[in-house]
């Protein structure tokens, strides 16, 4: 460490006996400072290493060309990829981005949002926390008069802009399909109902179910974290029951894989004895055995969209902050898991 | 957005016709402000929605509470769980972290790095990109006088902290296990010899075949940037060899998946007929089939121990930036892929 100490202009003006005033306008090539005070300030800050404070100057004009992007985690296919389309749409617009991971926390989000608006982020592209009920630090990122977007996990009581896809009609999209392989006792391993895409996949399953005559058994449908270990725990619990589901929807890729651990590890034959169908198309699903039949969410769309949304916003500041909301479909990538051979 | 403009301490000493400086003492309860004073300036902020600057108090005492860290990609398991312990440490000690990512990208990598000093980190934890040979932005953060702790892919040349795994022993331990297992004609798939962990495992490689007096064929050592689509390149150009190998180490794990597809399609046997042995033991090592062997590389502990090395730093800025380099020991998981039956 060279310098313990910053020099500031204050450091500059007390050797040259000037103002500090004096010295940022010579630095900054003030017409009002002679050539000589400028060349003198120059040499100053030179030999004293100063180095000049952008972020300053970024506050005073209240521009950081900054954008903080708030994921549960970055260890997931499908968020690291919303972000490197985020990354890439900004950039070419001079834009850089930040990313803070929650980890699901709520308390950690908190803290999220604390530290981007400290960096004078120009917007937070965010995705909450499966903890997350209370607004109110989303409400104070709004307060701020910065654009937030929100992406796949959204909540519409903030009335901002929102991209996802259809998680109601993902669902109704699976269950066909599993009635068409022939599937009559379906379960579903859902999100917590609080998160509203968890919410929308179970509304989606329920109503499927009740479309197709299918028994709607309060056992079948049970909520997770979603996590591989609770992918396990769950597929362990239906397992026990007396009159076993014949295929298992699973709304997240990780529970989805301890799922299939499960049945592996039990002598199941998949999908013979039980169809599983995840949610998320990570790339492991096409590399596991039985390979995994899951949703695509297109986040390659999302990611661009979400960063179009955000240079609209801040390039149209005008524009008054009314729920811009964008829905894109789904696809159902079907693989060997729910391929039924009859 | 309701005030366009932020309100500033200037705008709360005009409404009162006092000085800006007396609104800043008593938005601090300085004691040289009557209460009366204190009260009315206190309203005004409320009234005219003033959000206090945090930025720019770190700004005044030179401290963010904020580690910058940088990764060629936070979509590997490496590179996430290091960032998983780094936070986890650092934030029981009050700072919060911002990750960037390269995209293995010299020019990304320099602009993460303006971003980070942007935003006034207290230090930065980084991962060099692949492509980095230039080491002028990095020589800026260490000119900055704010640690600098470098981890896995670091240069020597640096001269600062450095925590990573023995690449060069690892391969040897990898030679080892594939002569053991009675593999004679051993090929490796390695990074680019420009960054320092891989031309390390490449010594390791040469000097391991040396020992045990096997073929060093120039056409079995290929350098790779190590994608999967790398890998799944490599790995057919050496099945197009006249004398193929019988034994294939691949210098990072999404290359080996490349590489094992590639035999997968092409009917070879592993490990039978070509033995396969990956590095980094991302998670999918042990879902795909066949499960392949890898590497571990601490993850944890790098994690940890980058985030000590910080807090030392950071808290003993009167000890010089002499080199600390912490090697830990790698361990060897032999699974299938290298498990030859005879």
């Amino acid at each position: 460490m060279r310098n313990k100490k910053k020099t500031t202009i204050k450091d500059i003006a007390s050797v040259l006996n000037i103002s500090p005033a004096a010295v940022s306008k010579a630095l900054n090539d003030d017409s009002r400072i002679s050539a000589k005070t400028k060349e003198a300030v120059k040499k100053v800050a030179k030999d004293l290493n100063y180095q000049p404070n952008h972020l300053a100057s970024a506050l005073r004009k209240g521009k950081s060309n900054l954008v903080g992007v708030i994921v549960p985690r970055t260890n997931s296919n499908f968020f690291s990829s919303v972000i490197q389309n985020i990354e890439e749409v900004l950039n070419k617009e001079g834009y850089n981005i930040i990313i803070t991971q929650s980890n699901e926390s709520y308390k950690k989000e908190c803290s999220n949002i604390d530290t981007l608006l400290f960096t004078q982020v120009d917007g937070i592209i965010a995705s909450m926390a499966n903890e997350t009920v209370k607004l109110d630090y989303f409400e104070k990122v709004k307060s701020k008069g910065i654009p937030l977007i929100l992406f796949d996990r959204g909540e519409n009581d903030l009335n901002v802009d929102y991209i996802g896809i259809n998680d109601y009609d993902s669902s109704h999209m699976i269950v066909e399909h599993l009635v068409q392989q022939g599937c009559k006792r379906i379960a579903h391993i859902g999100g917590y109902r609080h998160t509203r895409i968890f919410n929308n996949r179970i509304r989606g399953y329920i109503d499927a179910i009740k479309k197709h005559h299918l028994p709607l058994d309060e056992a079948l449908l049970i909520e997770s974290s979603l996590t591989i270990e609770d992918g396990r725990e769950k597929m362990t619990q239906l397992l026990a029951l007396e009159n076993r589901p014949d295929a298992v929807y699973v709304a997240g890729d990780y529970a989805a894989l301890g799922s299939l651990q499960v049945l592996n590890e039990n002598n199941i034959n998949i999908p013979n004895d039980i169809a599983l169908v995840g949610f998320g198309n990570e790339p492991f699903t096409s590399m596991v055995t039985p390979t995994i039949s899951s949703i695509d969410q297109h986040s390659t769309e999302i990611g661009k969209q979400a960063a179009l949304t955000f240079l609209e916003r801040v390039n149209n500041p005008e524009i008054k902050q009314t729920l811009n909301k964008k829905i894109l479909d789904a696809e159902l990538i079907v693989r060997d898991s729910s391929n039924v051979k009859k």
